[in-house]
């Protein structure tokens, strides 16, 4: 056996049977097999080298899956996964049909919460809590929660009605002083200063001190303290943010020291009210690649196990990095260029803008809300904000987008990078939504670029545009098209006419496109002519061009979006609107009304009827 | 001259010549203008109560326009309003054409930030303040939130960037212990537990040794003291938390002492970095009848002035009432119901709720995002939780509903109140995308109550359900049609038929239905035979009643809600879809697709053409 100890392991609470010094053997093994895995499956493998002692640690003293725990964004849960069932599919990771990337309530009764955005687990596990009380049961709730998630006001407001109500509650903070990239913002500082308090130093040799702090069940007293007496706490143990939201703090502690870890859970399941164990681990634990770089092995494709390498790129550059040399040339036309991500330098490409424009340059942490407002903020006093935001983590910025951009029409300019199909991150990731909740924002400009050089163009006329705009790609590598030196203009809602046809008329946006043109190609095989428009805007439409295409009998929309709502609504809408209607059917080609499940890109596109032949079927069938 | 101190000031600037007990006087007269303009437009009466000495010394202090001021929501603005240009027209207060209930930056150069919205200001704030930096400029950026307001995420979010970032920034916390109701949480908590502190009772009769306390201009060794430093002064200072952000922290000092303030803002204009002035005041101050029941003036329709009386509710109950009585009466037979409210106990009824079922009640503070999280934790511990909120406010849980309720299909009932057109609060607070960003969420089960009776039924098939759930109705009174006892069953996505006819099809959502039918009848005397039907259900619509009714030459769509993404592009999709596009037309009425002003509800339904005489016009324009 490759893995003996994890291998003798059939359910979870075998785990309570090991050593501590089994234990130690048991998280190296499973930090190979997960190396293994993810060096051929690609994942989130540093967040989950980091809680492999943590995650030994609740199994061997909490009951899952009557305690409840919930991992927040999920991304750190591969130990869990293991160690639940589901180690002999455990290949399968993040494949279409495979074990999921993230925690996930139709896979496990051990997944309490499904998850994947980030900051939500405290809350989710409060409402678990509450409802425990009210059905007079007694188990434990343990929410996980990363330093970088915390930075998510969601987390704030549980924390807050947590402090308030009472209710026995566990929130581990798994501070490795990382969100993806570094973390950010004053919270962060604060944790750095705990940890480097002389308290922390002692309980990482001598944790006596520390249990000492702990107060037994019944002391209340504790809680109810005077403010003298808080302050005169706060002066002798950190944590103070924490204690002064009505939590009872515990720590830091050595989130790698497992029979540390296993006496404070002991103990802190004898008491009552919310606490919050603090717990320092290193992202990457185990594995030298990983430890050096964290942010590049937090979520990797495959790479080189013994070297920590990954294949050499090969093939076009992808959209990112398009839109991340696009904007650093733009900033140096127009000074009044700033840019926004939320804790998302690398994967938005803006890692380098930041470098070439520091000042210009602003990592929220991940704070969609803030980052969004904050835009709107700097836009009212004379800047033009990119706010460079994954499309389903822009979800968060909803109401900020419309109250504090649109409604003020103000020229704040959102990049949505991963819109549509994701791939093997699943259903919390992707992009699915964008179009159509962005379409019905009055103001809104919504420019669907076809291809990395037309992203190119549509950045520069939004940058150079007085009202909010908004630019959605693709993740993943561009078409390998040629980019021209400077920009070209792209008229605001004008479309493009891609290919002249007299039977049917494809409107596309996006990189589906060039599947459509393959579609229509198909169908001239078979006698059937279709043009290809490249429609470029989602608001406004071109309404022109399609009167002007309205001889056609069938009109096709094509979209990586769900198609309730979105793109192929809008050209509904017109059609019905204007009478032409009567004259010509509509075909709308897109995302189900679902949420659609984990896969290659290319296999979700399938499963979503959107290959070339798919589209030339469905197509023929319509036309019928 | 009735307000002769108030009535001399012809630009803000005048205020700075005013001595401090002129400035006192000057308070009176403002008090008893804005309780005397609200007395007869309704309005946010004690917000503004308490916020008038605290912008008469920001006025006298500070150069606004060119020092930028950013309030909160905004409705503690009205003095502010009356001394910038507004006062000859504020009698005009939230009505149709007149000065707007919050600030608005196409409204006044004094407006700094449109809001409306809760906690949005230390995020423009920051914005601005950056700005301010990149260009050089050396203006002041003035925020002023709520201790409410300071529950919501964002705020926080935005301390945590502010705190790291060091911009020069001023955050002056209004802290009056309320927030629409009382105030919530740890937090709130924590600030009651500062203002008993010694420190302040002394500040409020000597703000000698308070001064003492600021250090000038350079002294940043203050910022960068080590822990040790850090925890005695948590000992000795109040504020530890803003503290540990990274602000300076001053108070909690009197708000309404006029001097006071003046010299501390004459001391903060010197210092650098980020700083939060912690300042207590009295919601209502000044007028008993808002100081006894702050909660009950916060937002207040006509009243007489004299008692503080407002005039006899006659006519039908509130939607509101009717669906707190109703969730009470559902929540006696099924104890799986919990209700949750984000600081809006009495606006959307759940104050009864809460009196009734105390343990099963949850006011989260004004923290959307938390609410829905929170009670997809308690769904998934096997509850079912009803979030009301006010459908604008819902924007703010896009993310939580589409991630963590509809993709785990869980059973949540969304309740919004004011959804559709609310009136004299204007844009900011219209709830006119509710059925546009519901409609494309997966799984989800969208109810549209034609009153007050159907929204009874529609709540009790809504808890009933293993799904995720919304219902949606308006601001104000019902119809006043009779409420049977018990509930009727509405099988969902099931349309109701009210009224036959041959030529056209209205298919209608929502209390407009009655408009829609009066519309009919008009247009039956024109020989025009309009059927009108209840649809009931957004999604999923009722295809089979659409395709029975597809005899007629045009169908019609009625809602209160964006004409884009909405109901009617529902409609619109599916008769594209189906094919039915070929032998009929459709004609979508709703909200245009921009931002709609304040107004009477009626003005407003005139304005956007959704009048029974406008309607039955344009149908029978459109039939020609």
């Amino acid at each position: 056996m490759m893995y003996p100890l994890l291998e003798k392991i059939k359910e979870p609470a075998d785990i309570k049977r090991y050593s501590v010094s089994e234990l130690e053997r048991l998280a190296k093994e499973l930090r190979e097999f997960i190396v293994a895995t993810v060096a051929e499956n690609g994942g989130h493998l540093a967040p989950s080298l980091g809680t492999v002692e943590l995650t030994l640690a609740m199994y061997s003293v909490f009951n899952f899956p009557k305690d409840k725990l919930i991992w927040d964004v999920g991304h750190q849960a591969y130990s869990h996964k293991i160690l639940t069932g589901r180690r002999e599919r455990f290949h399968t990771l993040r494949q279409k049909g495979g074990i999921t990337g993230f925690p996930n309530r139709a896979e496990s009764d051990y997944d309490a919460f499904g998850v994947g955005h980030a900051s939500t687990s405290i809350s989710a596990a409060l409402g678990m809590a509450v409802s425990r009380d009210l059905s007079g049961r007694k188990n434990e709730v343990i929410a996980v929660i990363g330093d970088g998630a915390l930075t998510g006001g969601e987390a704030f407001e549980a924390l807050n009605q947590a402090g308030d109500l009472g209710s026995k509650l566990i929130v581990i903070l798994n501070d490795n002083e990382m969100s993806i990239d570094k973390n950010v913002g004053g919270l962060s500082d604060y944790l750095s200063r705990i940890r480097i308090t002389p308290q922390y130093n002692k309980a990482k040799k001598d944790m006596g001190n520390l249990l000492m702090s702990i107060p037994h069940i019944g002391d209340k007293a504790f809680r109810t303290a005077q403010v003298v007496k808080d302050s005169v706490r706060a002066a002798l143990v950190p944590g103070g943010i924490f204690e002064e939201l009505g939590f009872h703090y515990i720590g830091p502690v050595d989130g790698h020291n497992i029979s540390l870890l296993q006496e404070l859970f002991e103990r802190v399941r004898e008491m009552d009210g919310p606490i919050l164990i603090h717990v320092h681990t290193k992202k990457g634990k185990g594995y030298a690649p990983a430890e050096m770089e964290p942010d590049k092995f937090h979520g990797i494709g495959k790479f080189d196990q013994q070297t920590g390498k990954c294949p050499p790129k090969t093939g076009a550059p992808s959209y990112t990095s398009v839109f991340s040399k696009a904007l650093i040339e733009l900033a140096a036309q127009n000074s009044n260029i700033t840019a926004i991500t939320a804790a998302m330098p690398s994967g938005t490409g803006l890692k380098a803008f930041g470098e070439e424009y520091p000042n210009r340059f602003f990592d929220v942490g991940i704070a969609e809300e803030h980052a969004v407002t904050l835009a709107a903020g700097m836009a009212a006093d004379g800047k033009h904000p990119v706010v460079a935001l994954y499309s389903t983590f822009a979800q968060r910025a909803y109401d900020q987008l419309m109250h504090d951009v649109c409604l003020q029409n103000l020229p704040v300019t959102l990049c949505l990078d991963r819109a549509g199909l994701v791939g093997a991150d699943g259903p919390t990731h992707h992009g699915a939504f964008d179009l159509s909740y962005l379409r019905h924002m009055p103001n809104m400009t919504v420019f669907v670029p076809k291809d990395e050089a037309e992203l190119r163009d549509m950045l520069a006329k939004a940058v150079s545009m007085d009202s909010p705009t908004a630019v959605r790609y693709p993740r993943g590598t561009g078409r390998g098209v040629e980019l021209a030196a400077g920009f070209q203009d792209i008229p605001v809602g004008k479309a493009q006419l891609l290919r002249e046809g007299s039977d049917v008329a494809i409107l596309g946006v996006g990189p589906l496109l060039y599947k459509a043109e393959e579609a229509a190609e198909l169908l001239q095989q078979q006698g059937i002519s279709a043009a290809v428009v490249n429609m470029r805007f989602v608001k406004p439409l071109d309404e022109e061009m399609i009167r002007r295409l309205a001889h056609v009998k069938l009109m096709v929309t094509v979209e990586e979006n769900s198609i309730a709502g979105g793109f192929g609504s809008a050209v509904a809408e017109f059609l019905m609107d204007s009478g032409l209607n009567r004259q010509l059917d509509l075909l709308r080609l897109g995302l189900p009304d679902k949420f659609i499940e984990q896969g290659t890109q290319e296999e979700l596109l399938t499963l979503c009827g959107l290959q070339p032949e798919q589209m030339a079927a469905k197509i023929k069938e319509r036309l019928n």
